[in-house]
Protein backbone atom coordinates (compact mmCIF):
# COMPACT_ATOMS: atom_id res chain seq x y z
CA UNK A 1 0.00 0.00 0.00
CA UNK A 2 1.19 3.39 -0.87
CA UNK A 3 -0.12 6.73 -1.15
CA UNK A 4 -1.50 9.71 0.97
CA UNK A 5 -2.89 9.14 4.20
CA UNK A 6 -5.62 11.20 4.99
CA UNK A 7 -6.01 12.90 8.23
CA UNK A 8 -9.00 13.35 10.07
CA UNK A 9 -10.32 16.67 11.80
CA UNK A 10 -9.55 15.03 14.93
CA UNK A 11 -5.95 13.75 13.88
CA UNK A 12 -5.23 18.41 13.46
CA UNK A 13 -7.15 19.44 16.37
CA UNK A 14 -5.10 16.55 18.71
CA UNK A 15 -2.28 18.44 17.10
CA UNK A 16 -3.62 22.19 17.92
CA UNK A 17 -4.45 20.36 21.75
CA UNK A 18 -0.88 19.94 22.41
CA UNK A 19 -0.10 23.26 21.68
CA UNK A 20 -3.09 24.60 23.81
CA UNK A 21 -1.05 22.63 26.39
CA UNK A 22 2.20 24.37 25.96
CA UNK A 23 -0.10 27.74 26.64
CA UNK A 24 -0.89 25.90 29.78
CA UNK A 25 2.40 24.70 30.78
CA UNK A 26 3.37 28.54 30.60
CA UNK A 27 0.41 30.02 32.57
CA UNK A 28 -0.95 31.25 29.09
CA UNK A 29 -4.93 30.81 28.69
CA UNK A 30 -4.67 27.52 26.97
CA UNK A 31 -5.58 28.20 22.73
CA UNK A 32 -3.55 26.00 20.21
CA UNK A 33 -3.90 26.37 16.40
CA UNK A 34 -2.56 24.55 13.56
CA UNK A 35 -2.29 25.25 9.97
CA UNK A 36 -2.74 22.54 7.66
CA UNK A 37 -2.24 22.57 3.56
CA UNK A 38 -2.48 19.54 1.69
CA UNK A 39 -2.92 17.42 4.45
CA UNK A 40 0.36 18.46 6.02
CA UNK A 41 1.06 21.02 9.07
CA UNK A 42 2.65 23.65 7.93
CA UNK A 43 2.48 26.03 11.02
CA UNK A 44 1.71 25.71 14.86
CA UNK A 45 1.22 28.42 16.98
CA UNK A 46 -0.50 28.57 20.97
CA UNK A 47 -1.37 31.60 23.14
CA UNK A 48 1.99 34.38 24.10
CA UNK A 49 0.01 37.42 25.30
CA UNK A 50 0.96 37.20 28.41
CA UNK A 51 5.02 35.84 27.78
CA UNK A 52 5.37 38.73 25.15
CA UNK A 53 2.59 41.52 27.06
CA UNK A 54 1.05 41.63 23.75
CA UNK A 55 -3.08 41.30 22.60
CA UNK A 56 -1.60 40.52 19.42
CA UNK A 57 0.25 37.60 19.93
CA UNK A 58 -2.92 34.94 19.87
CA UNK A 59 -2.09 31.18 18.47
CA UNK A 60 -4.19 32.26 15.25
CA UNK A 61 -2.27 35.34 14.75
CA UNK A 62 1.21 33.34 15.16
CA UNK A 63 -0.08 30.73 12.82
CA UNK A 64 -1.23 32.71 10.28
CA UNK A 65 2.05 34.69 10.67
CA UNK A 66 4.35 31.37 10.37
CA UNK A 67 2.23 29.56 7.44
CA UNK A 68 2.33 33.22 5.35
CA UNK A 69 6.34 33.41 5.81
CA UNK A 70 6.37 29.40 5.12
CA UNK A 71 4.36 29.79 1.67
CA UNK A 72 5.25 32.99 1.00
CA UNK A 73 1.65 33.95 0.37
CA UNK A 74 -0.38 36.30 1.93
CA UNK A 75 -3.20 34.09 0.94
CA UNK A 76 -3.85 31.04 2.41
CA UNK A 77 -6.80 30.10 0.43
CA UNK A 78 -6.11 25.77 0.30
CA UNK A 79 -5.32 26.01 3.68
CA UNK A 80 -7.50 24.89 7.47
CA UNK A 81 -6.68 26.70 10.33
CA UNK A 82 -7.18 24.19 13.31
CA UNK A 83 -7.81 25.80 16.81
CA UNK A 84 -9.23 24.94 19.88
CA UNK A 85 -11.40 27.79 20.54
CA UNK A 86 -13.37 30.39 18.78
CA UNK A 87 -11.52 33.26 17.00
CA UNK A 88 -12.27 36.51 18.53
CA UNK A 89 -12.88 39.11 16.30
CA UNK A 90 -9.27 39.83 15.60
CA UNK A 91 -8.52 36.74 14.76
CA UNK A 92 -11.60 36.31 12.23
CA UNK A 93 -10.70 39.82 11.00
CA UNK A 94 -6.66 38.60 10.08
CA UNK A 95 -8.00 34.93 8.74
CA UNK A 96 -10.49 37.18 6.18
CA UNK A 97 -7.54 38.90 5.03
CA UNK A 98 -5.87 35.35 4.34
CA UNK A 99 -8.88 34.61 2.57
CA UNK A 100 -8.26 31.11 4.24
CA UNK A 101 -10.20 27.75 2.58
CA UNK A 102 -11.67 26.52 6.10
CA UNK A 103 -11.61 26.87 9.60
CA UNK A 104 -12.26 24.98 12.10
CA UNK A 105 -12.15 24.79 16.00
CA UNK A 106 -13.11 23.03 18.81
CA UNK A 107 -15.20 25.00 21.61
CA UNK A 108 -16.93 28.10 21.29
CA UNK A 109 -16.67 31.38 22.68
CA UNK A 110 -19.63 32.87 24.19
CA UNK A 111 -18.04 35.81 25.15
CA UNK A 112 -15.56 37.05 22.51
CA UNK A 113 -15.96 34.72 19.50
CA UNK A 114 -16.29 35.85 16.20
CA UNK A 115 -19.81 34.35 15.35
CA UNK A 116 -21.61 36.78 18.04
CA UNK A 117 -21.39 39.16 15.45
CA UNK A 118 -24.35 39.79 13.36
CA UNK A 119 -22.06 40.21 9.81
CA UNK A 120 -19.84 37.09 8.77
CA UNK A 121 -16.25 38.63 9.31
CA UNK A 122 -14.41 35.83 8.06
CA UNK A 123 -14.18 35.55 4.06
CA UNK A 124 -17.37 35.06 2.24
CA UNK A 125 -15.26 31.79 0.60
CA UNK A 126 -14.47 30.16 3.77
CA UNK A 127 -15.83 27.21 5.40
CA UNK A 128 -16.03 26.59 8.95
CA UNK A 129 -16.57 23.42 11.14
CA UNK A 130 -17.15 24.03 14.86
CA UNK A 131 -17.56 21.62 18.31
CA UNK A 132 -14.69 19.56 16.95
CA UNK A 133 -12.60 17.57 20.25
CA UNK A 134 -14.90 20.34 21.54
CA UNK A 135 -15.25 18.09 25.23
CA UNK A 136 -11.19 18.20 25.28
CA UNK A 137 -10.65 21.97 24.29
CA UNK A 138 -13.06 23.41 26.66
CA UNK A 139 -11.91 21.07 29.53
CA UNK A 140 -7.85 22.82 28.88
CA UNK A 141 -9.75 26.12 29.01
CA UNK A 142 -11.64 25.26 32.54
CA UNK A 143 -8.49 23.82 33.93
CA UNK A 144 -6.76 27.56 33.68
CA UNK A 145 -9.75 29.19 34.75
CA UNK A 146 -10.31 26.71 38.05
CA UNK A 147 -6.18 27.03 38.80
CA UNK A 148 -6.28 31.07 38.43
CA UNK A 149 -8.96 31.06 40.94
CA UNK A 150 -7.00 28.87 43.07
CA UNK A 151 -4.44 31.34 43.46
CA UNK A 152 -6.50 34.30 44.25
CA UNK B 1 8.04 80.08 30.26
CA UNK B 2 7.88 76.28 31.44
CA UNK B 3 5.22 73.49 31.50
CA UNK B 4 3.95 71.08 29.51
CA UNK B 5 3.24 71.58 25.54
CA UNK B 6 -0.09 70.19 24.40
CA UNK B 7 -0.25 69.43 21.06
CA UNK B 8 -2.96 69.03 18.90
CA UNK B 9 -4.71 66.05 17.14
CA UNK B 10 -3.06 67.07 13.72
CA UNK B 11 0.59 67.47 15.43
CA UNK B 12 0.44 63.81 16.10
CA UNK B 13 -1.25 63.09 12.87
CA UNK B 14 1.49 64.62 10.84
CA UNK B 15 3.49 62.06 12.66
CA UNK B 16 1.09 59.25 11.27
CA UNK B 17 1.44 60.62 7.69
CA UNK B 18 5.38 60.35 8.15
CA UNK B 19 4.90 57.15 8.91
CA UNK B 20 2.63 56.34 6.24
CA UNK B 21 4.60 58.11 4.00
CA UNK B 22 7.34 55.81 4.54
CA UNK B 23 5.16 52.65 3.64
CA UNK B 24 4.71 54.76 0.38
CA UNK B 25 8.34 54.30 -0.29
CA UNK B 26 8.33 51.01 0.31
CA UNK B 27 5.52 49.96 -2.53
CA UNK B 28 2.92 49.63 0.99
CA UNK B 29 -0.45 50.57 0.61
CA UNK B 30 0.60 53.86 2.63
CA UNK B 31 -0.84 53.39 6.39
CA UNK B 32 0.72 55.00 9.37
CA UNK B 33 0.25 54.80 13.01
CA UNK B 34 1.56 56.28 16.10
CA UNK B 35 0.48 55.76 19.91
CA UNK B 36 0.25 58.18 22.36
CA UNK B 37 0.70 58.41 25.76
CA UNK B 38 0.80 61.84 28.17
CA UNK B 39 1.11 64.07 24.93
CA UNK B 40 4.52 61.66 24.03
CA UNK B 41 4.83 59.23 21.25
CA UNK B 42 5.63 55.77 22.11
CA UNK B 43 5.21 54.00 19.83
CA UNK B 44 5.47 54.38 15.55
CA UNK B 45 4.31 52.25 12.74
CA UNK B 46 3.72 51.64 9.02
CA UNK B 47 2.39 48.87 7.12
CA UNK B 48 4.43 46.35 6.04
CA UNK B 49 2.00 43.31 4.84
CA UNK B 50 4.23 43.23 1.61
CA UNK B 51 7.78 43.46 2.98
CA UNK B 52 6.63 40.67 5.61
CA UNK B 53 4.24 38.58 3.40
CA UNK B 54 1.95 38.86 6.25
CA UNK B 55 -1.51 40.24 6.94
CA UNK B 56 -1.39 40.75 10.19
CA UNK B 57 1.35 43.45 10.25
CA UNK B 58 -0.92 46.38 9.68
CA UNK B 59 0.23 50.31 10.97
CA UNK B 60 -1.88 49.98 13.78
CA UNK B 61 -0.65 45.93 14.73
CA UNK B 62 2.54 47.08 14.82
CA UNK B 63 2.39 50.29 16.89
CA UNK B 64 -0.17 48.15 19.47
CA UNK B 65 3.11 45.97 19.87
CA UNK B 66 5.56 48.73 20.19
CA UNK B 67 3.25 50.28 22.69
CA UNK B 68 2.57 47.50 24.98
CA UNK B 69 6.13 46.68 24.92
CA UNK B 70 7.39 50.12 25.99
CA UNK B 71 4.66 50.01 28.56
CA UNK B 72 5.12 46.38 29.67
CA UNK B 73 1.39 45.85 29.65
CA UNK B 74 -1.14 44.53 27.28
CA UNK B 75 -3.47 47.69 28.31
CA UNK B 76 -3.63 50.92 26.90
CA UNK B 77 -6.25 52.71 28.76
CA UNK B 78 -4.32 56.24 28.88
CA UNK B 79 -3.15 56.15 25.18
CA UNK B 80 -4.20 57.55 21.84
CA UNK B 81 -4.07 55.76 18.44
CA UNK B 82 -3.67 57.97 15.52
CA UNK B 83 -4.01 55.91 12.16
CA UNK B 84 -4.55 57.38 8.99
CA UNK B 85 -6.49 55.72 7.74
CA UNK B 86 -9.89 53.79 9.54
CA UNK B 87 -8.61 50.79 11.47
CA UNK B 88 -9.91 47.04 9.45
CA UNK B 89 -11.91 44.82 11.65
CA UNK B 90 -8.78 42.92 12.20
CA UNK B 91 -7.28 46.29 13.88
CA UNK B 92 -10.12 47.14 15.49
CA UNK B 93 -10.34 43.80 17.51
CA UNK B 94 -7.11 43.95 18.37
CA UNK B 95 -7.84 47.33 19.92
CA UNK B 96 -10.51 46.11 21.71
CA UNK B 97 -8.31 43.49 23.72
CA UNK B 98 -5.48 46.78 24.81
CA UNK B 99 -9.09 48.77 26.39
CA UNK B 100 -6.98 51.64 24.65
CA UNK B 101 -8.80 55.37 25.77
CA UNK B 102 -8.98 57.32 22.10
CA UNK B 103 -8.52 56.10 18.75
CA UNK B 104 -8.15 58.89 16.10
CA UNK B 105 -8.08 58.42 12.45
CA UNK B 106 -8.21 60.65 9.19
CA UNK B 107 -9.51 58.93 6.13
CA UNK B 108 -12.19 56.50 6.24
CA UNK B 109 -11.77 52.94 4.81
CA UNK B 110 -15.31 52.22 2.73
CA UNK B 111 -14.18 48.96 2.00
CA UNK B 112 -12.86 47.67 5.21
CA UNK B 113 -13.24 49.86 7.88
CA UNK B 114 -14.77 48.44 11.01
CA UNK B 115 -17.42 51.24 11.58
CA UNK B 116 -19.51 49.15 8.63
CA UNK B 117 -19.76 46.88 10.84
CA UNK B 118 -23.48 47.10 12.76
CA UNK B 119 -21.71 46.80 16.12
CA UNK B 120 -19.05 48.71 17.84
CA UNK B 121 -16.06 46.50 17.96
CA UNK B 122 -13.91 48.62 19.36
CA UNK B 123 -13.82 48.64 23.31
CA UNK B 124 -16.99 50.22 25.13
CA UNK B 125 -14.86 52.88 26.74
CA UNK B 126 -12.58 53.54 23.65
CA UNK B 127 -13.07 57.51 22.07
CA UNK B 128 -13.15 57.79 18.44
CA UNK B 129 -12.15 60.97 16.77
CA UNK B 130 -12.37 61.05 12.61
CA UNK B 131 -11.71 62.64 9.60
CA UNK B 132 -8.27 64.76 11.34
CA UNK B 133 -5.80 65.70 8.21
CA UNK B 134 -8.77 63.00 6.08
CA UNK B 135 -7.64 65.03 2.72
CA UNK B 136 -3.60 64.50 3.42
CA UNK B 137 -4.25 61.13 4.74
CA UNK B 138 -6.43 60.25 1.81
CA UNK B 139 -4.28 61.92 -0.73
CA UNK B 140 -1.45 59.07 0.03
CA UNK B 141 -3.89 56.05 -0.48
CA UNK B 142 -4.56 57.67 -3.92
CA UNK B 143 -0.92 58.36 -4.98
CA UNK B 144 -0.27 54.70 -4.16
CA UNK B 145 -2.97 53.14 -6.43
CA UNK B 146 -2.60 55.67 -9.33
CA UNK B 147 1.10 54.31 -9.50
CA UNK B 148 -0.12 50.67 -9.15
CA UNK B 149 -2.55 51.23 -12.20
CA UNK B 150 -0.15 53.19 -14.09
CA UNK B 151 2.57 49.68 -13.54
CA UNK B 152 -0.13 47.40 -14.68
Amino acid sequence: MSGLTVFSDDHFMKVALREAERALEEDEIPVGAVIVCQNKVIAKGYNHTEKLTDVTAHAEMLAITSAENYLSSKYLNDCTLYVTLEPCVMCAGALHWTQIGRVVYGASDLQRGYSLLTENVLHPKTKVSSGIMEQECRQLINTFFKRLRGKE
